[in-house]
């Protein structure tokens, strides 16, 4: 879907995230110099335009599409995306679906982007809901849990949906040509576990994916699966707990060994640089919308402009691969196969 | 509770674990050498003195008290304690239930352990079923996270019996006079999360305990709290995730950094013992079991001899400070300030 550049176009939500509009346009101009992408900022033609001299952007540097209002984080978003139809998100959303970008990257407020792109984009046939999946940066690089905390209290089928777009951003993103699908549970026999995951096990057995079983919480970064499938609220509250051991490591051998704080010092931030774990690779914690009918990226709300390029980038190449498209086929070959149909899915 | 010698005594089931007897005995034995506790191995007598002999043990080193029978990993609880009523779990829980010991050590089937507690021991009025908990040692002296993998599917009433359980556990052990307690959710304001957080957060906000409010994955080894409640899969996933992290980190820099293998195998192994991040202290993945009638303590299934020293410490503090008559006057407190039949308890 490249322009006649031959490069992929990503619009970016210019208000969206704790530093917008600052590292937002800061992170947009940045991209736009690299030359990969060629980026368009959504947001007040006259905020946007007045940070883009700001940051030395000549005038054709960066496309701005005019979007007056702005969402905020807490307002609820089935609402706001109504109320709110000339927000930078919403508008950013439509840049997609008229084919004006080929992806959209939005560090506001997650719940807002998520159902702006299923309202305006459409779900893929055979999804719900959307979905963010992404991987644990640093230690596991080849694996991608799904729902990192978009979807509560799920269903036995939607775990099903999420081994679906977990095992397309494998194949796609990773390049893993047959990717693995674990269901996290408390234990690796069938059986273990509360109800959805024992609810869900026989589901992706008979899905036609590459099920291997049960996984422990402490197999996730030990490549026993290449997409790890489990409700949004458990793997919310492990992406935010990994996210802080890299600090807490740092504080705690600082503390514990005050002679060589110096040293430890030394090592978390240069050496070795895993102070934020999850901050090593370009997921950060943030990721692609999954299911939707277009190419979407949400980035983390305290996003900085480094944060910003390296969502071009991720937006890029999910574009570039055609995740939407391959989800699609991926979704037509099992339901042939007769597999989707069992189980309620 | 500690006998005529002042010294409280013990009950070890000699015959649960990965390495039971062999490590069983083994640790029994370095435990009563160190001479702080009474000790008794539970377990076929002939199997017991035969490993007591091989371990060097004077006849009057440690008592032992005859149990036919062995629960294996796996049996369905319920069924093995009724059926094996000469099992070494039946009969060392009974030691404490006559007053023969003050408290029971197991690293045997936790679910039977469990239900042997609470078939033989009673439940403490106001607490249904038996939870475990635990500190994550290293990073976080002084939190505890409950429950950690004995009840999944919970009902919110439960989550406040593990905030009571888990206030004592932090009084009690480590000496925080009003333990904080969080709510492991989302986000951090009320209403994040999902259905049984949304309908916890009143329960325990008007429980009379020293609530907080929400807490995050990324606030739980920053002392935000210092007791977490969760419903058990979400306990049991990060706590094993947790103990992963030591020996992936380890790897994962060697494979990084192949010049310095040799320093950071060194530092993992001797100037920084975070490769098991969680075996710092005495916790260890395992806990004392709240909420029965007595003093219980479940080991690991993987435990070695030194950390059947551990539990023989733990357990003994368990007993010293009178846990469960603690947990039954702050249950009593709670009750006559009126708050506990608010919401259903």
């Amino acid at each position: 879907m490249p322009d006649v550049t031959g490069k992929v176009r990503i619009a970016i939500d210019a208000m969206g995230g704790d530093f917008a509009p600052d590292e937002i346009v800061k992170g947009a101009v940045l991209a736009a110099r690299k030359g990969d992408a060629d980026i368009t900022l959504v947001g007040p033609e006259d905020v946007v335009r007045e940070h883009l001299e700001k940051n030395g952007a000549t005038p054709d540097l960066v496309r701005v599409v005019h979007a007056a209002e702005v969402i905020r984080e807490g307002e609820a978003p089935a609402h706001a995306i109504r109320q709110k139809r000339q927000s930078s998100i919403v508008v950013g959303i439509k840049l997609v679906r008229s084919g004006d970008a080929d992806a959209f990257v939005s560090a506001g407020s997650s719940g807002a982007v998520a159902a702006a792109a299923a309202t305006y984009l459409g779900m893929v046939q055979g999804i719900e809901r959307p979905t963010i999946g992404g991987g644990f940066s640093s230690f596991a690089p080849n694996i991608v849990v799904m729902d990192l905390g978009a979807n509560v209290d799920c269903k036995p089928h939607q775990l099903v949906s999420f081994a679906i777009a977990g095992t397309v951003y494998a194949r796609t993103i990773y390049g893993i040509e047959n990717p693995t699908v674990g269901l996290l549970s408390t234990g690796s026999e069938e059986g273990k576990g509360n109800e959805l995951a024992k609810d869900a096990f026989p589901l992706l057995r008979d899905s036609g994916l590459n099920f291997v079983g049960n996984i422990e919480g402490g197999d996730i970064l030990m490549g026993k699966a290449n997409v790890i499938v489990c409700d949004g609220f458990v793997g919310n509250v492990i992406l935010k707990f990994y996210e802080s051991i890299g600090d807490r490591a740092r504080v705690w051998l600082m503390g514990k060994y005050p002679s060589i704080r110096g040293l430890v010092g030394f090592i978390f931030d240069r050496v070795l640089p895993i102070k934020k774990l999850s901050y090593e690779g370009e997921e950060e914690g943030s990721g692609i919308l999954w299911g939707v009918d277009g190419v979407v990226r949400i980035a983390h709300g305290a996003c900085r402009a480094e944060h910003i390029v390296h969502g071009v980038v991720a937006a890029s190449k999910a574009a570039s691969v055609d995740i939407v498209g391959n989800l699609k086929k991926e979704i037509a070959y099992l339901t042939e196969q007769g597999r989707l149909n069992k189980g309620g899915q």
